[in-house]
């Protein structure tokens, strides 16, 4: 991890309140979003990293999601059980188990990205499309830079 | 909650999938910092709402954390031994218990926003300081928006 001397400007702090207090909302806003579809953000998390990256181990999803793998473990139980996710066998090792995410478990991430989108539309109704693009190329730059090991 | 029929454009969908992006970033790098100061996200969170709204009962840390008061009362007993927070009684009715960060605590939120500044402005060296008040000009707008209710 990074030990740093580079001076925090006001920009920087600014920048930091605003991306913090926009990530609380939208985080709020994706819970309520969830709960219509019966599912949670850690469950909608760990349906992504699954969609993404097909065939995890237990252990590597819990690497990925960050949490402890006792609570993974109760996570992914219990979407099995509503038929998120499924349990699979390792073809080449039989002693390795796999996670995939289900038809049923794409539908749901489908449901609550589109609910998503349409929140969002909403309340993006009132911004220019010039604001829109620069929102866009500020969002982009921001990410570029941000994705650089440091 | 809204039942929307507003159209999604490109430039929705682009600003969706970038604010997930950035969120997802933030996200495991605020994990990383966090880590070094002995704190998980979710400890983190509640000490903020502690910050933020003192004296709260644990139902109402609950809903604002949006997690389960069984999960709430674990995390907050971990803090409580760690000695971030306190439970006091309240003054005016004596049967009700509330929560209070404690100065260990908020001198832990105080690092962790100092180290997460410094690790956004040794991402942002890069950036012109022009753009960076676009980004805070997009940011704002974008909060304003999101702010509102619909």
């Amino acid at each position: 991890m990074m030990r740093t001397t580079v001076q925090v400007d006001r920009y920087t702090a600014q920048i930091d309140e605003l991306l913090h207090a926009v990530s609380a909302i939208t985080k709020r806003q994706g819970r309520e979003l969830m709960a219509e579809f019966d599912v949670t953000p850690p469950q909608c998390e760990a349906l992504l990293v699954l969609q993404e990256f097909g065939g995890l181990a237990m252990g590597e999803l819990c690497q990925k999601v960050g949490s402890a793998c006792s609570t993974a473990t109760d996570l992914i139980d219990r979407m099995e059980r509503n038929g998120y996710v499924e349990r699979v066998r390792d073809t080449n090792d039989r002693r390795v188990i796999r996670l995939r995410i289900t038809p049923k478990g794409e539908e749901v991430v489908a449901k609550v990205q589109q609910s998503s989108r349409n929140h969002l539309a909403e309340h993006l109704k009132a911004m220019d499309l010039s604001d829109k693009e620069r929102l866009i190329q500020s969002l982009e730059q921001l990410h570029d830079l941000l994705k650089r090991a440091i």
